[in-house]
C-alpha cells in the first residue's frame, strides 16, 4: 500500500495531524524550517497523498469502467486505446473489463465497479445483451446511481448518453465510390439483419442507389455474419447473378469474398470490385490491397472519456457524443467498370 | 458514487452505526426483525460495501495495475485479456495502463497507480526501457513498496520476479522443424540485435544446427526489426544466399519474406520453406498459409495475474512464473526439401 502518512511522521517524530496540516498548506503557526522539514521527508519518502481517503472525502475516485466485448479485437483495442488514452491526459484511471459478449458478465461487473466506487461507466454492450437485458443493465446502473456512455452499440432510450459511429455515412460512402467508378449491379454482403450497424450500412447503401436513381434489388443482398466464411459463402450464393461489385459490410468478409473470386479465376479489380468496411491492420497487405471504409474508432474512445470526465469535473449534464464521420480509404481493389474504359491486362 | 450507509440508515430511520452494525453480523443485540428488515432495505437499495473504506481499513485495494507498451498489438491484447481474467475471477479488479512504449509514461503512471493504491503491478517493459531506466523503473516501485511482476520483457536483477515466455525453445522448434524436412541451408530473419527474446530465439535456432552437426553461418542472419518491410528487405540481402529455407522470427517479417520470394517468382513452400513466430490472426489467411510458433500468452497473463494475486491472499512470497513452452503450428508455408534441386539457383 506504499509509505502512509503515518510512516512519514514517524520518521519526523512529529503527530500525523501535524504532517497531515503541514502537507495541505494549512500550517502557518509552524517556523517554516519544521514545514520544509517535513515536505522533505515526504519527498524523499516518496509519499503520495492515499487516493482512496480521497476519494472518500470528495466522492470522487477519478476512476472510469470500460465494459468491452473482447479486447483482442482491434476494434475494441482501438477503443479501449482512445479511452485509456483521454483518461490518462486527464489523470483519471480505467479499469478494464473484458465481457467476454456475455451479458452476466457486465452485470457481475456492474457490482464490482460499483463497490469499486469508480465514477462513471463507459459501455460497449456484448452481442448477447438484447432490448431486455440491455433494460436490466439500465435498471441496475441507475439503482447505483451510475452515469454511463453507450459505446458504438446501444439501444434508442430516454435518458441515456452515446458515442456513435456514422454506420450510415459508410455504407453510403462505399456505394457512392462504386457508382462512382461506373458500377450499377452491386452486391452487399451484409452484417446480421438485426444489428444496428448492419442496418445502418445498408440503408446508407440503398440511400446511394436512389440518388442514382437505381432501384434496389434484395436478390443482390447477401446477410454474413462479420466472419470470412461467410464471405466465401456469399459469393457462392451470388453464382448466378450479373454483378460487376461487391461491398462487404467488413474487411475480413471482403477477404473471403476476394479469395473466393480468386478460386473462380476472376481478377480484383478488372473483373469484380470488392470493398470492405473497417480498415483492419492487414487490409493494406490483402493479395489486392483492399478499399474500404476506415471508422474513427480511437477519437471516438476519447471523445465519450472526455465528456464522462468533464461531466464530473466541470459539474455538467452529460450529453451524447457526436456520431463521427467515416473515411473511404483508396486501394486497388476497386476499379473502373469495364465497360467504361480500355481492359487491362495487368495486375500492378 | 452510488448508495451509501447514510442512505440506507435515513431511510430505515436508525443510527448508521446500528446499520453498519447489522451488515457485519455484529448486532446479535438487536431484535431479528429489525435485523431482518435492515438486510431487506439494504438489498432493495442496492446497498454495497464502499470498497474505498475498506481499502483504506484493510490496506487492501483488490486492484492491479496493468502497464503494457500498446493495446492495439495482438500480443499485449492477448496478454492483457489473459490478466483480467484471471483478476476477474478472484474478483480483483485490473487499471489498463497503455504507455505507448514511452519510458516517461510508465514512470508517471507507477505514480498514479501509487496515489490509487493498487497493490501490485504487472510490467510489461516498453521497448526504450533500457537497462539504467529499468533501474530507475525498479527503485520507483521500491521506494512505493509496490511489488510487481515482469511480463515477457526483462533484465536479469535480483529479487524482481517474472512471467516468461521460452523464446529459445521457439527458435529451437521452428529450426528443428525445417531441419526435420530435409532443409540445411537456413537463413534467419531476427529481431533487433539486442532484444532478449531475439536473442533467445537465435540461441535456438543454434542449438538446433549443432544438434545437426552443421555449422553457424553468421551470412545467413539478417537483422530484421518485427515490421514486414524488414522481411522484404532482408530476401534482398539474402539474394546471392543458396538458402532453401527462411525462419522469419516472427509472422510480419515472414509476410514481407513470403511476398519478396512470390515477386521473384519462387513458389512457396515448392521452393523456398518458410516459418514465421506468433501465429497471428492472419497467418492461416495469408496467401500461402503459414507455418508458425505460437507463443501461450493469455496463459503467462493468467498465471502471473495469479501469482500476484495469492502472494496478497494468501500472504505467500512472490515467485517467478514458470516459463511457458510455445507450440508449433504446422500449415502450408514449409514442405520437404527436394534433393534433386540445384541449392544455388533457388534464388536465380
Amino acid at each position: 500500500m506504499g509509505i502512509t502518512l503515518k510512516d512519514v511522521a514517524a520518521k519526523l517524530n512529529l503527530s500525523v495531524t501535524t504532517v497531515s496540516l503541514v502537507l495541505n498548506g494549512k500550517a502557518t503557526h509552524l517556523p517554516k524550517t519544521t514545514r520544509d522539514r517535513v515536505k522533505r521527508v515526504a519527498e524523499e519518502m516518496n509519499y503520495r497523498p492515499n487516493q482512496l481517503a480521497v476519494g472518500l472525502i470528495t466522492k470522487k475516485t477519478k476512476t472510469l469502467g470500460l465494459l468491452i466485448p473482447d479486447i483482442q479485437n482491434d476494434f475494441f483495442a482501438a477503443l479501449a486505446k482512445g479511452v485509456e488514452e483521454e483518461a490518462r491526459h486527464n489523470g483519471w484511471t480505467i479499469i478494464l473489463c473484458n465481457t467476454a459478449d456475455d451479458h452476466e458478465r457486465e452485470m457481475d461487473y456492474i457490482d464490482l465497479l460499483a463497490s469499486k466506487r469508480v465514477d462513471g461507466i463507459l459501455y460497449c454492450m456484448s452481442i448477447n445483451t438484447d432490448i431486455q437485458r440491455f433494460q436490466k443493465i439500465h435498471a441496475h446502473l441507475t439503482s447505483y446511481n451510475l452515469p454511463y456512455m453507450m459505446l458504438d452499440r446501444f439501444y434508442q432510450t430516454d435518458g441515456v448518453q452515446t458515442a456513435l459511429l456514422d454506420h450510415f455515412q459508410g455504407g453510403y460512402l462505399a456505394t457512392k465510390h462504386l457508382l462512382s467508378l461506373g458500377h450499377r449491379a452491386i452486391a452487399c454482403v451484409t452484417g446480421p439483419k438485426h444489428s444496428e450497424d448492419s442496418k445502418d450500412r445498408l440503408n446508407g447503401y440503398r440511400k446511394a442507389l436512389a440518388e442514382h436513381g437505381l432501384s434496389y434489388d434484395p436478390s443482390f443482398i447477401i446477410e454474413g455474419d462479420y466472419h470470412i466464411e461467410s464471405g466465401i459463402k456469399a459469393i457462392d450464393q451470388l453464382e448466378e447473378k450479373a454483378f460487376t461489385a461487391v461491398f462487404a459490410f467488413n474487411d475480413l468478409m471482403a477477404f473471403g469474398v476476394c479469395h473466393a473470386l480468386m478460386e473462380r479465376q476472376l481478377h480484383i479489380p478488372e473483373d469484380i470490385s470488392v470493398i470492405g468496411y473497417d480498415d483492419i491492420f492487414f487490409s493494406k497487405m490483402f493479395e489486392v490491397p483492399l478499399t474500404t471504409i476506415s471508422q474513427p474508432v480511437v477519437p471516438l474512445g476519447r471523445a465519450a472519456t472526455k465528456e464522462l470526465i468533464d461531466h464530473f469535473e466541470e459539474d455538467r449534464p452529460l450529453e451524447s457524443v457526436k456520431v463521427y464521420p467515416p473515411t473511404l480509404i483508396v486501394r486497388r481493389s476497386t476499379a473502373k467498370h469495364k465497360e467504361d474504359r480500355p481492359l487491362s491486362s495487368s495486375m500492378h
